[in-house]
């Protein structure tokens, strides 16, 4: 019996890590669409959004099956779990992307990101997508310090998000109202998909170590002081 | 053993509607803060939310030793997943009052909400209020059809946040970036508590009926156009 249910728990966390690099390119084309004025890539960023959540379906499915058949108790039962909200989770950073390609549709034929302000909204893409690729690695490798360091790329978005605050209310912006609520909103997005990233890295802390990562950290840190 | 399950799943959900009450008086005192430019109530509004972070904590004890001793099957089992999912869902609701509070917090002494705009975000919160307070009542009574009725009042949230939208970018609009962004951001806020808690309602229809909202929605308006 625990063979088979850890088989099946493999399979469940394969099919989150292919939706995590389905989530990766959403971000990835919606940025493409924002920066680049492309409606029609912004379409098929939001058309293509039904395919996540069918995964994740899919996903739900399986994992429910485990635990109606299998009924794991304790570790086993948190790691179903996990799963559960990981997925929940994935489902939610494929609607933020959607929501980045719908400002860059809404805004064809022109470009919603000022180009004064496209350094700050390219790089926090970029560490979006960055987040979400090592994620999907983490979910295959369960390798915790790899998932306690994304926890620490966190601080680096506040700082770019702090950065296109500055820029948009510095006395020298001169792209309106519009332009500025865009971009706030963007931040936002993109800054959620990392606080996911984030959390679904900590899941997997917690699914291998059955700590959360504070402590493992702190556990490690402390390791290292007495090293 | 049948007993034991329901009077503790009962248990659950009572401490969730409690929980959905704190987030309720979150969203209340976010807001007045927020309009009375009150910094002493939104740094209330930011602390307390550790309490509401605790009350998930014991909810997800709760359900896992639900889950671990009792290893509930099919429908009882989907039950005790919404419920670890409405908990997150409201520490999420928690969370982005805690936003509204932040930026009430940033603008004191002056108010984040300038008087022409005020009319349209106070009613934005009230709707979110309202909604959050249903959600509690829906989440004691089990009623699907105030939970069907509460994801039909999505439409207004949409409509106010146009509405705002509008404001913002009209010629008319004279108090510039900083208050247009946070404005934005608010209304993306008080729009999320909202969703949260029509994702709440929908739980519960899937928790007394086993059918998702909108299959329901569509056999009691067949019923209706029949009868």
């Amino acid at each position: 019996m625990r063979d088979v249910f850890h088989e099946q728990l493999d399979a469940v966390f394969d099919d989150l890590a292919e939706i995590c690099r389905r989530v990766e390119s959403s971000v990835h084309r919606a940025t493409e669409s924002l920066l680049g004025g492309d409606a029609a890539l912004a379409e098929q960023v939001i058309s293509d959004d039904i395919e996540i959540d069918r995964a994740r379906e899919r996903v739900e499915d399986n994992a429910f099956s485990l635990l109606s058949l299998q009924a794991p108790v304790a570790g086993d039962l948190r790691v179903v779990v996990a799963a559960l909200r990981m997925v929940s989770e994935l489902e939610r950073m494929g609607d933020l992307s959607v929501h980045v390609a719908k400002i860059a549709r809404l805004r064809v034929p022109a470009i919603a990101v000022p180009d004064e302000i496209r350094p700050t909204v390219q790089r926090m893409a970029e560490i979006a997508e960055d987040m979400v690729t090592r994620a999907s690695q983490i979910i295959l490798s369960r390798d915790v310090r790899a998932a306690i360091e994304l926890g620490r790329d966190d601080e680096i978005m506040d700082q770019l998000r702090r950065t296109s605050f500055a820029q948009l209310l510095s006395d020298d912006w001169a792209h309106g109202v519009e332009a500025a609520v865009d971009i706030a909103l963007l931040g936002r997005y993109y800054e959620r998909i990392a606080d996911h990233a984030v959390s679904i890295a900590h899941r997997v802390v917690f699914v291998v170590t059955g700590e959360n990562p504070r402590s493992v950290a702190a556990t490690e840190a402390a390791a290292e002081a007495g090293a």
